[in-house]
């Protein structure tokens, strides 16, 4: 049946592996069910927030600090894998190909932020000075 | 020096050359100042909310057709993208190998959800009713 | 001196009432150091995604019966009063009147949000069928 | 009817002269059959990322020159007011009294945070040290 949710991974060596691992705990506990695109989407950020809230108060150089903090560092690990694991299962589902979306993603954004626009600060693309730019 | 941020991805195979990819892109742009691990942990939540944004007022259901709409899937398969650029950076930051987090995170999950306890339901792990709970 | 933080908190009425709870609350526990506009806004969405955890598996039918759940309810009450907390003491850092901005919005969205154009579906406001848009 | 949504915004004052504003703009539209619980809970999520998107690249000292920034200014506002509009929607959903929840809170944050143990930190009340404490 082809759209058993989850039944096949998209993309290939390690995510594939890792997408295959997630998708038999998932089956084994029948928990397809809770697994749409919206659930999942919704679950990728509350983990998002959970790995955040390890920095919530500090500020950004100590939050190299935290990551080194022998209480903190393992709670921080596996937050990160919680996001990854749904967001991988999210990829299942949607059939989308988690490192071939990177790739694609990463050739899209060296055209938005050129490198002689972009060096040594933050500004997003649609604010960057182009020579073309009516704002220009 | 072994603290440069960025400098040596952990992990291996295909997350390795991701994380490469975007080592690079981010050097030539002179962004390693801006990585710092909190703000990249905001990186990730905003992308996050992003890719959820998609899913917030349509139903369980109609979730999976979001994902068919050809105006919708293009800036689905970014965002997915965008939260998993962030997430890998992340990691690189950290020092943290994204597929040993997400086997040891797997792993820790099936101790904290047996099958025998979770089949069919999402109750959290600390609501399962088990032989040995005092709420039992 | 004038730009102690959350010395004045803008507004009037119930917001006010509560932004000088708050205010004494920090202040008491010297928490006002904490409390820039960075580190407030990663706050309000570390809370934001807690109140969202609850309905994380849930469809948007059974999200009301979680409400009327005896044991969820009061967390999720907790909840929201976190996020109107944190949002309220941004507020009054940045010195927005949180009302007077609601109110502001309200105009816009009227505007944004035709009520011809936008009735019975969640379109965003770029996406609507306008007379005089050029894709229409 | 008793449970039509938003029909009956608890709480008073400031609180609910905006519910009753929100209320009737949902209502001129048609969009209450969007607002259940969950979809609230997301869009109340994906705006606090929008609010605190403003400050992902910047650090802590620099948010309070982006809140003083003249194009990001606005732009703040408004998504402060996002926020609060879809909480104080949220709220008449769920039957909460905002201004109720809010000082409920603060008095259990009271008891978790005595000013003696959290005075300066940001430690979370389950790692402050208390004199009954087992871990102590």
């Amino acid at each position: 049946m082809s759209n058993t949710p989850s039944s096949t991974p998209a993309g290939s060596g390690e995510f594939r592996a890792l997408a295959e691992a997630i998708h038999a705990f998932v089956a084994e506990r029948e928990w397809q069910p809770f697994h749409d695109p919206k659930n999942l989407a919704m679950a990728v950020a509350v983990e998002a927030a959970e790995l955040m809230e390890h920095f919530r108060w500090c500020s950004s150089e100590q939050s190299r600090a935290v990551l080194a903090d022998p209480r903190a560092r393992p709670e921080i690990e596996h937050e990160v894998a919680d996001v990854l694991i749904l967001l991988i299962e999210f990829c299942s589902i949607a059939g989308i190909d988690p490192a071939a979306a990177v790739r694609a993603k990463l050739q899209l954004n060296a055209q938005r932020y050129p490198v002689a626009l972009s060096k040594g600060h933050s500004r997003k693309y649609n604010d960057l000075q182009r020579p073309d730019s009516t704002t220009g």
